[in-house]
């Protein structure tokens, strides 16, 4: 696994050098690289009108490191996002939550977003509230708007004080350095025990108007979003009625962020955050239009990419996994033996030696809690017929199994039976990283 | 951790001496060691009027090995036992539900169980009911009974097909050395990634009767068991009523195998079987008397024991985990909280770590799925006070935490300021060797 950049398709050579030497930069600290995850190219990330990015170096845990990002929203943009449901959801998320509410019963639009890793700022009760509103409280006038209008984010170690001051003593240097290109740095700055930045741009036509969409994501452990994934924005330069973002924050979400696990552990930080810049020309002001249907579209897309970008860092991870369950009675009960999978470590470790002992599959199908009648049960591993009406397939092959078990890629799909509805999740296996990434990630 | 085996307390040399020589007979194949788990000694494993055992090698899976095993009971012995919920049960699991049914319905009594390691015959479909009972129709004969009056079990790879042919082969020896005094032999018999066998016998005094009880149990990983556990077997030389016997294998499961989890994945063929054999001089048949009250505690105490022994057998398990979830508003709720924790592979890294990254817990607790107000709720690490009203108890000092941490044996317990419900879970930590054991354990 060590070693070269993976090869990457379609890469100029300027843009391989900047990759290589970016793998360079990160190999000493992160000896782990993501699976088939393309490394994004700061020049081929598309700056999105209405929106500007700032960083500093604030040395929250560790020096020389993007640890503090501020977004900053032209006036007209509307926002919405999808936040954890961990019961220990983070001081920030209370705060960005209650925020977003303000705005919706008629206060000023939100004009900026601020983010540090190092510190999750959970956990912390009522002291990490005021910490965290006391960030707000200084780089509002930097802004000239309220604090209120500010979204606060945190990621990192759980359970210590958010160092206040540190964040402070940061802001003018993010503010100061505030453009239109910074999306790279923005990836980067997010970051924790990722082994690389997760950003995507694109570029769709809708109506006639281009519109031009960014997004940025991190996480690399604790991931089985319940709601939203660790961190991921996703900015357009559309304008969106506040209600019909909301609509499609959600709709974004449940086909991306909320289909993937890496370990099971649902963070008590994850947001997921929309943002309708309004500079652009293309207006949509209701979801039953077919302009909102195209530009779901596009945002759902680019989200899954960001999503995926997550399980393909997984923490240890050698193999991206995905798991589709077909033909159940309803997407819930396919969703439920799905994360059945995509959790069981047995399985996972299978998937990390490439040995086809494929009954694990089986078992975690049948612990998955839905009354299934095992009997009607048939599962493949991509093309792999396996296992046939709830037992072995006669025909199948152990070498056959093996042969996909040593891919990268993996596709198991399984057929209940019983209904129309299915539902997919994306995952990564359980490797001796994992085990080594988090009895040392603190320390 | 390799090396010599635990110091003993109380073992006499030759006891030792035998200890040490397993030890030795197991290390090249399985380098690692139980946590704390008190190796059973031969002599120690007291023998239960009314149950015979023979074993034999039969080469299921690997030569040399004792992978099959008979037990034998007198006439009017009494068989209870709890079973996998996992929809994929074994072949075994159902024909062993089948024929402690006809029991009920009027038939002949159980008088034998045939145990199989190397192999699950789960997943199997109609093949896998076909060779299962196969077996049982070659011992009945052997033994002088019907078929129907014995109970299968299996343990080992799921999705292949049982060796029929080897396991009848193997049953003669098995039969022909049916004794007594076989419990330590079973306790090999039944393991499979075990690192050691698990054994326990105890004596108490009940209304002036003397009861032997003795129970060996196996399991490593696929360890969260939902009714039972990999395999349990309990016998006393009571003379308990069917019904009455019902009563307490759930009563003893729930308590124990019910309470453990190595890696979440419930099993496709755990069984919790209680015999009792009737031969001794005391007669419960009343779940309402003093008798029926004190055998449950004793049956309970060793069902604990036994369910503990495979915990700490975890495959690469080096801590042992107790989590105890206090002052719920449902036992069921704090169970949910307690396996949300014991779950998390986040938490049982930081355990195996030694590092007192203990926000870990609280996540695990916010996504348990239980509608908590986290302001209410303290956590402490043994005595240390670790979380006090949600947020980090101002108290609490790293050194202290880090002390506990790295301890083999740790308490966790957590007060939810609900109610008065409480629950306890067992379970160990997630180390490399987990890993390690999972991606080679079939190849």
């Amino acid at each position: 696994m060590l070693g070269l950049p993976h090869p990457h398709a379609g890469m100029n050579s300027a843009a391989r050098a900047e990759a290589l030497q970016y793998w360079l930069f990160y190999l000493p600290e992160n000896p782990n690289m993501a699976v088939n995850s393309p490394i994004p190219v700061a020049a081929e990330l598309k700056p999105v009108n209405g929106i500007e990015i700032g960083y500093a170096e604030a040395g929250i845990k560790k020096p020389n490191r993007k640890d503090v990002l501020v977004m900053k929203l032209a006036e007209g943009a509307t926002v919405a996002g999808v936040f954890t449901l961990n019961r220990f959801c983070a001081a920030p998320v209370q705060i960005s939550k209650d925020n977003l509410a303000a705005v919706k019963a008629g206060g000023k639009p939100i004009r900026a977003l601020l983010v540090n890793t190092g510190n999750a700022n959970a956990g912390t009760g009522e002291a990490g509230l005021a910490n965290a509103r006391a960030t707000l409280d200084a780089l509002a006038p930097q802004l000239g708007i309220d604090a209120q209008q500010i979204l606060p984010f945190s990621t990192g170690v759980i359970l210590e004080p958010l160092p206040v001051e540190k964040i402070k003593a940061g802001l003018p240097a993010a503010v100061a350095n505030l453009k239109a290109d910074n999306w790279f740095n923005a990836a980067e700055g997010i970051m924790t025990t990722d082994t690389q930045p997760k950003a995507g741009s694109r570029t769709v036509t809708i109506a006639g108007h281009t519109v031009t969409l960014t997004g940025i994501s991190k996480g690399a452990g604790m991931i089985k979003p319940n709601m939203a994934t660790m961190l991921g924005y996703l900015a357009f330069d559309a304008k969106v009625a506040q209600p019909v973002l909301e609509v499609l924050v959600k709709e974004a979400a449940d086909q991306s962020f909320n289909c993937i696990t890496i370990d099971g552990d649902t963070s008590t930080n994850d947001s997921f955050i929309l943002v309708a810049t309004g500079a652009g020309t293309l207006e949509v002001d209701s979801v039953d239009s077919a302009e909102y249907r195209e530009l779901a579209a596009a945002v759902t897309e680019l989200s899954v990419f960001l999503a995926q970008a997550i399980v393909r860092d997984g923490e240890g991870a050698t193999k991206f996994i995905t798991i589709t369950v077909e033909e159940g009675e309803s997407v819930e009960e396919c969703r439920k033996i799905a994360y059945s999978i995509g959790h069981s470590p047995l399985v996972k470790t299978a998937f990390f030696a490439s040995d086809p002992n494929l009954g694990r599959i089986l078992a975690a199908i049948g612990y998955a809690g839905v009354e299934l009648d095992v009997a009607k049960i048939n599962m493949w591993l991509d093309d792999v017929w396996v296992a046939k009406d709830g037992g072995r397939n006669p025909d199948y092959r152990e070498e056959d199994g093996q042969r996909i078990m040593k891919q990268s890629e993996i596709t198991v799909r399984v057929k209940l039976a019983r209904g129309a509805a299915a539902a997919t999740v994306y995952t990564c296996d359980l490797s001796h990283d994992y085990v080594s990434i988090n009895a040392d990630y603190r320390s």
